[in-house]
């Protein structure tokens, strides 16, 4: 063989791994001097620092070893119980037997999909959807199919599109990036719809606890119990460097998911379990929530007068009632990756809404965080944002004969 | 649909994932009063409490946004290039920019794999080999190919079976079951071999940094080059419980490999691997290491001492220059997956050698820990061992006609 020969040769799945388009535009927000409403990152004001800091401290007086040693590819038991009781309070009633502790939610995707997922099968998704979702997917060769979606999520009447799917991926509380919530009586209705087509849901809610009005309503997977997996995290309300999630699965499932579980990394950190536990334990989040939902909703106040301020007449967009995320349609054709190099010359940065779809078009939407930037920063972001989509229609009037 | 009908479809590989054997057995070696010589677990003692404490302690003083914040899929960059420094000592030359942190080296062998397996594809693996690779491997539904081994590992007479393979996955230091060491010469043989056959390899290295007498020849991918694929952990040398490894990949796989990591975790946590680098700086190694190989040198010559001394004529075992393991050779027919009962009764658990094979076969081959138990406790559980095998082979030779 020559020097020059690669010896190795992919598996086809390799094919639909591919940058994240997000990645490469977050980039663009790094640059000094650009107010990014770019990112998709809770802010730092929230993390828990000194709580942590106490919790790292006792873990590493009391149980050094356990915490260090390897464990248990369930995860720790007492987080474990931890959430089956923090759901039993949204109204879902679970056993910790039934809880899988994750490295990130984002490593439940995966495991799901490998669990589930031959390359072919139909894997059903909102319009638009989680980006993070469809990447994890992707590798599985799943064909995807788009359910329609109107403002409160899934529509009853497109969901016969969904039909032979292994299952429906929702994220039903604020949605990455739309910012929408899935009502109680649509949710009530999915499930219903969902058990008559055969069709199972996997519902993933990363932000269910920054609601800013009125907590969301009972998980889809409340009421659709073994027919549904649910996915946690701990990035929003702890922090996300600590990469600490979870899986909810029926028992028919919870095994295989765990051999998955063990092959993938045998367990997720110990040491970080443990401390989380420690920060969590004693309600914790009654006290440290309320001020991140009074910041987060502060921010998102801002952005709302910004936009009702500074876009043109012919932009679209909801108040989102949580999340980090608001979701702007701008009227077609303007085409916002088009627009993005206008916008980070005035000095703003957003991310295009098209790879958030299956398939092509959704080029006038786009989605902006107000959670990491101040409401000083936000006025400014959005008044430069304003007027590149002014300058844009007035130059698409000029053109248009 | 009825309330009993399951509504999931489980995917075709899901039938390749199954519990580990090993795992049923260390759940026997947990009884009170059994001496386990089963596990696989680093000797606590070897954790670095007090040095963890103050990095957890710096990391949140100094870069507590940073920590506990979304961070690189790659890795922390500290971390990427410590990891870099520490490979040119051992003579392999590479880029911090090859380097990607993984959560543990478990995860390293699942990326990999999901990179380069496809249904049907040939891997060839020693024989034997470790457990916790076939498990990752086995997903993605390769056929695995066993390649012939000596005391040396891998015969190059018999690469050739190993043909066409996606990759031959090689544990050259100290193997996880057997203990042995690939020397210098047979592993630029074994280089040689597999350039001619186009065959790539990927080298795991978990247990490099334990070695009793010498230091280990230079790996395989120093003289491999692009050909292969390296995988290191922090596990034996800080603590499992921080779950950090690392892959590294020549540039042709590394953009895709990446992708598969996103999309697996989004990265490593951010948390330890600022704390792993703040530890691990100021040459900490150089320091601490000698302390822990001082300490399984002794445990590993109490063992030594303890099988020459318990175990009946017959036996055969290599004394093994570094790592955690003896792998022990009972005279045929015994099998010691029979014997495990007897064994356990006697106060003793080890691991039975036939899961570690491809294929079936290899009834009389067992696996010894030697560096969690003391060296009183490995005397009493060997001579108690060694009961049980003189006892089975009397039985043996009354049934002999």
């Amino acid at each position: 063989m020559s020097q020059s020969e690669s010896p190795w040769t992919l598996a086809r799945r390799s094919e639909r791994m591919n940058p994240s388009v997000i990645r490469e535009i977050l980039k663009l927000g790094e640059r000094p001097g650009i107010i990014s409403l770019a990112g998709g990152l809770p802010s730092p004001d929230s993390f828990p620092v000194p709580a942590m800091r106490e919790a790292c401290r006792r873990v590493l007086a009391d149980t050094p070893t356990e915490a260090l040693q390897y464990a248990a590819s369930e995860g720790f038991g007492p987080l474990r119980e931890w959430v089956a009781e923090d759901l039993a309070v949204a109204g879902m009633a679970v056993s910790p037997a039934q809880v899988l502790i994750t490295t990130g939610s984002q490593q439940g995707l995966d495991l799901v999909a490998k669990l589930l997922i031959d390359a072919g099968s139909r894997v059903a998704v909102e319009v638009p959807t989680y980006l993070g979702a469809l990447q994890a997917f992707a590798p599985y060769e799943p064909q995807m199919i788009a359910v329609g979606c109107d403002d409160e999520g899934p529509r009853i009447d497109a969901l016969a599109a969904a039909r032979g799917a292994r299952f429906l991926y929702l994220l039903p509380n604020f949605q990455n990036p739309s910012g929408r919530i899935i009502g109680a009586r649509r949710r009530l209705e999915l499930v219903a719809a969902a058990a008559r087509l055969g069709l199972p849901l996997l519902e993933d809610n990363p932000y269910g606890e920054l609601w800013y009005d009125a907590a969301p309503p009972p998980p889809l997977t409340a009421a659709a119990g073994d027919g549904a997996v649910y996915l946690g995290s701990f990035s929003k309300v702890l922090a996300p460097g600590l990469r600490l999630g979870y899986v909810v699965a029926p028992p028919a499932l919870y095994p295989k998911l765990l051999q998955a579980k063990q092959a993938a990394d045998l367990h997720t950190p110990g040491f970080n379990q443990r401390v989380a536990w420690e920060v969590l334990r004693d309600g914790f989040l009654q006290r440290h929530l309320p001020a991140v939902r009074a910041r987060y909703k502060g921010h998102r106040d801002a952005m709302q007068a910004a936009l009702a301020r500074h876009l043109p007449a012919g932009c679209r967009w909801q108040l989102p009632v949580g999340g980090m995320f608001f979701w702007v349609e701008l009227p077609p054709p303007l085409d916002t990756l088009a627009l993005l190099d206008d916008a980070v010359a005035a000095g703003v940065a957003y991310v295009p809404g098209a790879p958030f779809f299956i398939g092509s078009g959704h080029y006038n939407c786009l989605r902006l965080s107000f959670v990491t930037v101040s409401p000083a920063l936000i006025e400014q972001g959005i008044a430069a944002l304003g007027g590149v989509i002014a300058r844009a229609l007035a130059a698409q009037a000029l053109e248009t004969p």
